[in-house]
């Protein structure tokens, strides 16, 4: 069959996928993905062929999966968290057209936003927004705008990619940013590392603490809203603001 | 076990379920959540005792599922979608200091912002922001604020709650919100309604169209970024602005 799936699994391990997700895998032919994430299902489809290409050659991975669908293969393109959210289905939909045979489903998984959440309580219980501190693909005075912008809106804040070996202070200038915007010291904050891996952690603090915390591309951190709480170790968003007056 | 697993189990059919979130259920002596929601997963789990509550009684049916959890039982709090997205986990977060025996997980599920945008394509490729409009519990000019930060910021948006009976005329105002503070009318937009039920639909549009669209409360609305784009109906935000200048 013609057909390429994009497949979110989730944050890793097979409790995280949704059985769309399996459904999609085992009707493919093929598995195509980052290498780290091939790893993660080889196990479960020991008998099909894979294909993995190292991080940054992503437009050559989609390439291959819809050569592949059009040569009458189904293709699984295997993306961690979802599909779409800072994911391959975008690529693969500008690519497509150049395969009209091709037919293409993109299948939802639990972005680190949700599965980050539920590991921290509800951070993103009420209005949030998600920014990406990676430049590689966006100026710098894009992601300042969103931050400010994300901070002007008292919206909870959850940050992808907050840190790479290039970009060690990204994240402390993240913070800066959301400060002079408007963000109180005192946010409620924190963060989520390895989420449903081996050394899974997390951690709460403040907005203050964050700027001078050491974080990795395995990290994700969630910014509060203004109404956010710590409760006792829970980072909380509550859904109304009625609630707020109350407690 | 004293214990409340809140679940999030994604847009309603069983396939967007994940391991983790048929685990926690499987798991539980009670099942507990809004009418609608039971009534999905009743079916799975038929031998287990329910307790359903209408819409608006959420703090009662938790404060239920903490009682039930204190004196020995395993509950399991259905949530729609995300357990923590406009869910139940904070509310239960906020309840349970009374109930100190009780222990909490949350399990995550994809929320309507992922599936939907998988029906759609990848409308939330790159940063986003979710609003709902729902002015319940929020003040509409804390709403009315958002919506602007979020045009300004030239983020891609999804709305949860466009429309009710009370609300009809709020998509429109939210579009004109949008609109005024820098979203041309030709933005990319897209919704999709009953995703993964009976009835299942989505439709792209421009900003301009979607102003006079009617909507219901099972609709999901997505409003583009400026680099937004459809692509022979699929709705795209691609993840590099990179990619804007090559087109």
């Amino acid at each position: 069959m013609n057909k390429v799936f994009i497949v979110g699994i989730g944050p890793g391990g097979v409790e995280y996928m949704t059985a769309e997700a399996m459904q999609a895998m085992a009707q493919a032919d093929v598995l195509c993905g980052y290498t780290v994430y091939i790893e993660l299902v080889r196990e479960l489809f020991a008998e099909k062929e894979t294909y993995t290409t190292p991080m940054m050659q992503e437009k050559e991975r989609c390439l291959w999966a819809l050569e592949r669908a059009q040569a009458g293969k189904t293709v699984a393109m295997i993306c961690s968290g979802d599909a779409g959210v800072y994911g391959m289905a975008g690529l693969v939909l500008q690519l497509v057209e150049d395969y009209p045979d091709v037919e293409i489903e993109v299948v939802a998984g639990v972005t680190a936003a949700l599965s980050g959440g539920a590991l921290l309580g509800a951070p993103l219980g009420h209005d949030f927004c998600v920014v990406s501190l990676s430049d590689l693909l966006t100026p710098w005075e894009m992601i300042e705008k969103r931050l400010r912008c994300a901070a002007e809106g008292d919206f909870a804040v959850c940050l992808y990619n907050p840190s790479s070996k290039k970009r060690a202070d990204y994240l402390k200038k993240a913070c800066d940013i959301l400060l002079s915007a408007g963000k109180s010291p005192e946010t409620v904050c924190g963060w989520t590392r390895n989420i449903g891996r081996e050394g899974q952690k997390k951690k709460l603090l403040s907005l203050q603490e964050l700027r001078e915390e050491t974080v990795d591309m395995f990290t994700t951190v969630f910014i509060g809203a203004e109404s956010t709480k710590n409760l006792s170790g829970w980072m909380v968003t509550p859904r109304g603001y009625e609630r707020k007056c109350r407690s």
